[in-house]
């Protein structure tokens, strides 16, 4: 049985239509939908040789043993968030799924290092707000106290949803074990952005996730009536945001991939016959470079302190949270850019804005690279969300050949 | 008994005392805090020879009859927003008694002219929405269709609240007969805003109240992900907005009493890790001048459309209200000054922002005059809200030489 790409997008139907409805993918971590998710995709290994068991942080491992124990990890997440789209996860996990299939078909059950496919618990964090939220504990990089009392909409803490699904946090540390014999990680992702359809191209090589700067910024001005308050004795705190707003971009203009977003404003009182007396915005700032990163995010502290002084307010920042950014496997980089050649005779070098269990991985020390597959519009977390099926065939073929040289190059070097 | 200012300040306090609470005054119209404060203020007039009704809007009338039937009007306000200051609408009503009293005293109860004194009904409007409601319905510029139906936070109607109260909405048009007699219309108010103390001015003559121009504007652009979209492929609904928020501070700066504020931003999803989508804004525009309030209309759409344009978004704007500016009356503005000069020695003119009844008043073709004395801070509708007892005692001083003035205007003119 040879590898069948069409095969992985059937089951992706498949399972869009067990677990969404007229508004998208419904598999919300630690929810009754994804554990059907996760009961559906057990049934799919039903005739491989293959062991399964979950970590102690609800990763899911499927492991086909090798004559070797070093072990190529492939992975993908089967959580959404709510209303999401069909591919953002579950492509990864299915086209893992479909190279695992080929590995045991060619080596007839046995092939010379052992392959495992991980089912990385609630990536998302759609929930309680914490993503890669398994796949750090995986890595070590969990944040247990931080996380046990976070609560959903319904105020049901994660501590108590992760129990119900069997899972104990203050035994995510024994996830680490999974680590043991890992050569390699690939991990093949829609890209969630617009760069691939921009230049035609089915495929890219991901250099690595951005760091993150994440920030509230509220600017306190002086809350005045708008008819009996002249413009020139204004203290204006939506004036002070505005012009960060705006600077934000010239800041994240100066570096080829850096994006600098201001995704939220409130204004208080917030009328329409006041002047805003507090202007409260978040900031997110992405690099793939740490330098450029730090020096966006002075600049733009520098900025807000200058807006706020010309418009008679003040500024303060309160850091929401950050992470450096992390680069994959040079090795890897190269051999997925050869996958990608062979596959679609072109390739295209970017780095991640989104993260993703990757580099939760690379951080455990474990050589990693990603693939992206072109995303339409550039739309995901949609029920929207789509790519053509025949470059989800080329990107499942890709993640195969990716694989194999990554198999030559543990065996070669480790 | 001669005018007796001091009196005028020891009446409001004690008001306050009967209606505020530790966040400010809570004499919300329609409310029986509100009643309590009408039935107090009848209690003011036992001893005096006045006829006193309310008319079928519920403004309440004090009647000084005189010689003639031609009638001088003075007016205020007792209803507060809530937590509300001391001052607002209160010292007008407080104030016009005490000429009242005066002139009664002076003449015997007989003056040459009919003095009428009006507690307007609802002027904030601070829980319908609709102000002015009672000046509205004596100027007959009412809008009983549209009014009948609005809700409070609890959702009572305003007809079912006013019928709480003895006042029939239909029956609005009633009111118009008050205007019968009615030679000119006085009013004393607190600045609400920093012009008069700035500088350094007890009082100022009013010129009239600026027109307005209100609208919803929204900017539609492109959700999108904030790390995995392009700065230069972003159509970012905010950075329009921003531009215009920006923009309109040069609209009004051409113009030496214009003003223009966005006081609403709303972001949608409005989170921090999405390119803003849609952005929700208000642009409240006012100016004494209606060639320049057009003007600043205009000016404000077309940058509108320029920056939806630059950020590849599109605009639609929706008009919430708009009202045409109001001159007040020149032979009574001049009076209003000789006043305040006699009283002051300095005097200083200036448009009202905020809109008030004698903007009614004077649509209905009666000659009218407002009169500002200076708020500490600028600052109203707050608990905070004050003015230096020296300041009140010169506006209530003031105040009764304009009314002098007037009514010789009136025997003189008419």
């Amino acid at each position: 049985m040879s590898l069948d790409p069409k095969r992985t997008i059937a089951e992706l139907k498949e399972l869009r239509a067990l677990t969404a409805d007229e508004n998208g993918a419904q598999r919300l971590a630690w929810t009754d939908t994804w554990l059907k998710a996760r009961e559906w995709f057990a049934s799919k290994l039903k005739h491989l040789p293959v062991e399964q068991h979950y970590d102690a942080a609800g990763n899911g491992w499927v492991t086909l043993q090798g004559d070797s124990d070093k072990a190529l990890l492939l992975g993908g997440h089967l959580d959404s968030v709510p209303n999401g789209g069909w591919l953002d996860g579950a492509l990864d996990e299915m086209a893992g799924l479909e190279v695992l299939r080929r590995f045991a078909s060619e080596f007839n059950g046995r092939p010379p290092l052992t392959i495992r496919l991980v089912d990385w618990a609630d990536e998302e964090g759609a929930r309680f707000g914490r993503s890669l939220l398994g796949s750090s504990a995986f890595a070590g990089t969990h944040s247990i106290e931080a996380d046990r009392k976070r609560t959903d909409k319904d105020g049901i803490t994660l501590e108590a949803a992760l129990r119900r699904c069997g899972v104990e946090i203050d035994r995510f540390p024994e996830a680490e074990r999974e680590q043991k014999n890992a050569a390699a990680y690939l991990e093949l992702h829609i890209e969630q952005g617009p760069v691939l359809e921009n230049l035609d191209l089915p495929l890219g090589v991901v250099l690595g996730t951005k760091g993150v700067e994440r920030h509230a910024i509220t600017f306190h001005g002086q809350e005045a009536h708008s008819g009996s308050t002249p413009m020139k004795v204004r203290r204006d705190a939506l004036a002070a945001a505005a012009k960060l707003a705006l600077e934000i971009r010239s800041i994240a203009g100066k570096h080829p991939d850096a994006v600098c977003t201001m995704g939220s404003v409130k204004t208080l009182p917030g009328i329409v016959t006041a002047v805003v007396g507090r202007c409260e915005t978040t900031l997110d700032q992405r690099d793939l470079d740490a330098a450029v990163l730090a020096g966006m995010h002075r600049e733009a502290k520098d900025a807000s302190e200058r807006f706020a002084a010309e418009e008679k307010c003040s500024v303060e920042w309160s850091r929401i949270w950050n992470i450096e950014p992390i680069a994959f496997d040079p090795a890897l980089i190269e051999r997925c850019e050869q996958a990608i050649l062979e596959t679609a005779g072109k390739v295209h070098k970017l780095p991640s804005g989104p993260l993703h269990d990757a580099a939760e991985v690379s951080r455990a020390g474990i050589p990693t690279v990603m693939m992206f597959v072109q995303s339409l519009g550039g739309i995901s977390h949609n029920k929207i969300e789509d790519t053509r099926e025949e470059h989800l065939e080329l990107a499942v073929h890709a993640l195969d050949r990716l694989a194999s040289k990554t198999v030559e190059w543990i065996q070669s070097t480790r």
